[in-house]
């Protein structure tokens, strides 16, 4: 057995201590004799981890009690209906910042919703590597929120702070939950996947401010937030193993890391460490604007696909995985999630090093 | 380490050489250094496993090319709601029979679809332990479809076929897929959720025929098959880990056990000799009608909440867990999905006598 250096995009790398945890009470959970996948949903032992994993969210983005947490299925995809479905009327005004592929998934799904549903500012005319200047754009627009894409996992931005408008913010965090803290003054929703920081495709978080909730009539219930609120995540089966690696990613990030705080700060050398390097090669650069760059997915190119194509083997070579760019957008990318460690970003630094040379 | 024999009726039992092959592999799948949980949804791996996955279920259901299989998240509940926004159109009849808990959960999610939704038929007459007898009812309404659920697992009773009407149906197989042969004939629909025989809460097994599809609009895609078909049940995250480990219970399925048709035949004398058991015993008793009886779960009663109680706490001394009835119906239920052993029926069966003795 050999070991990966894992960019991947999500789902990606896992640290060793969650999956060594997973591997040694995979038979047996807590002494019991059954497998944390063999327990019933309604068992003690699982309605503990669901309600700890719910308390650890709330205690890490420091929510009161005017916010609601509840783990959901879907991925992020589903919240782009759920949202404006339980944020918003139909025939109301929802605004959007398209940030590029994300957020136009986002916008694809909300346009059947029956919503008013405009775009005010996208990032299109830069190719999406900058993020729109809303100076000058009216943003009051009496719209039930306004949607935004805290990290742009294909294109390599990332909102550092917040837009600041008075238009309530609903915020896809799916590439940068626990990454790095939030100002949520100024949020009245905040959705997340689990495979880029906490955990494994198949579970979605959704904080939301009780006061932005509508309670949408003829809704089928489990497209309504209010039921899996008031069933404390367990209004159908939940997913049980996943919401289980989660919790286990909480406990590493504040029993081994020290928690969002600290995660930021590695986060934060981890991507300089790599965008440092990038800028000073020969062979590579990053078409991100500077100030924009995201410390989750660093984008960059030699600008030539073939050659882009000889690093992506270059370092397959040597054991580094997942630097291809996303589909739709080539390149070359790679991913510094929280699992992701300074150990694997110096070696793909001596990776573009060793490629710049030849 | 010790051994529980478990009849927890869903999240439940996996059988041991799975689990072991899930440890095995754990940490470095197929010698790759990595995780399945840290592959990329896209990359050739796991590409692989969710094809092979659906290959697999649709040679199990014997499906010919007039289906389409497809792998979704949100739990047997979601179909709940898809099944009527894909098969009907707004205003448009669909019928259901009242068989107990889980049909009235899907009856509850669908009155909000807009359809004109009718119960045709239900078994409160009989507290639902006997299926309604359709005789002398007009199953011809011009309904889009027939929704049943073949086995249902709070009551105790299953479909063991499905009844003989015009209307084409829809038919919920969260408890019974591969766990007994199905004829699909009269069948457009058929789903199930995969934390009773084939794996772990979080992934929905969904096979339709085509000519039903409707391509509803004004829907988000989310919602719809057709996208999701389109893109090879990766419209989305797909769940990589619980395909994964549904794709290694098919093996185990056929590999180990020699295919559903065998399976059927163990799941059947696993039943009889628990039910043989209960009705000579002179403790307990099967409320169940018996020709309408489910080889999946087995509802018997002391007739007395107390005794109940004492013989749920008689069984965990002895490491059997997961007896106690559905919570809206109390009494004693013991589910006995293919992972369950005739061994563990064996302990089960034991348990039964000693109290019975007592």
């Amino acid at each position: 057995m050999f070991f990966q250096h894992n960019f991947y995009a999500g789902p990606g790398a896992l640290p060793n201590s969650v999956l060594a945890k997973i591997e040694k009470e995979l038979r047996s959970y807590q002494n019991s004799g059954m497998s944390i996948m063999e327990f019933s949903h309604r068992s003690p032992q699982v309605v503990d981890v669901i309600n700890d994993t719910v308390a650890r969210f709330k205690k890490y983005l420091k929510l009161d009690d005017a916010w609601e947490l509840i783990l959901l299925q879907g991925g992020g995809s589903m919240q782009f209906l759920m949202a404006p479905y339980n944020l918003s009327k139909p025939g109301e005004r929802i605004d959007y910042i398209d940030t590029g592929y994300w957020t136009q998934r986002a916008i694809h799904e909300a346009k059947d919703c029956e919503r008013d549903l405009q775009i005010i500012a996208d990032g299109a005319a830069d190719k999406y590597h900058v993020l729109p200047d809303l100076e000058g754009i009216d943003t009051n627009t009496g719209a039930r929120y306004l949607h935004i894409c805290s990290n742009n996992t294909v294109v390599g931005t990332q909102w550092h702070e917040f837009p600041k408008v008075d238009t309530p913010l609903v915020v896809d965090a799916s590439s940068d939950l626990l990454a790095r803290e939030f100002d949520l003054s100024k949020v009245n929703m905040l959705y997340a996947h689990a495979q880029k920081n906490v955990g494994l495709a198949g579970i979605t978080v959704v904080a939301v401010r009780k006061s932005a909730l509508l309670q949408p009539e003829s809704l089928p219930d489990m497209l309504c937030y209010q039921p899996h609120i008031d069933k404390l995540s367990n209004y159908h089966t939940p997913p049980v193993f996943s919401i289980y690696v989660t919790n286990l990613m909480q406990k590493w990030l504040e029993e081994e890391i020290g928690g969002v705080e600290a995660i930021a700060e590695i986060n934060l050398q981890k991507a300089k460490h790599l965008y440092d390097v990038i800028d000073s090669s020969k062979s590579f650069e990053c078409p991100v604007k500077i100030s924009d760059r995201s410390t989750m997915n660093v984008v960059f190119t030699t600008g030539d696909d073939a050659r882009d194509q000889a690093f992506i083997d270059y370092c397959a070579e040597r054991h580094i995985i997942g630097v291809a760019g996303h589909r739709t957008h080539k390149g070359l990318r790679a991913s510094l999630y929280n699992a992701v460690t300074p150990e694997d970003v110096t070696a793909l630094v001596a990776c573009i090093e060793g490629f710049d040379a030849t």
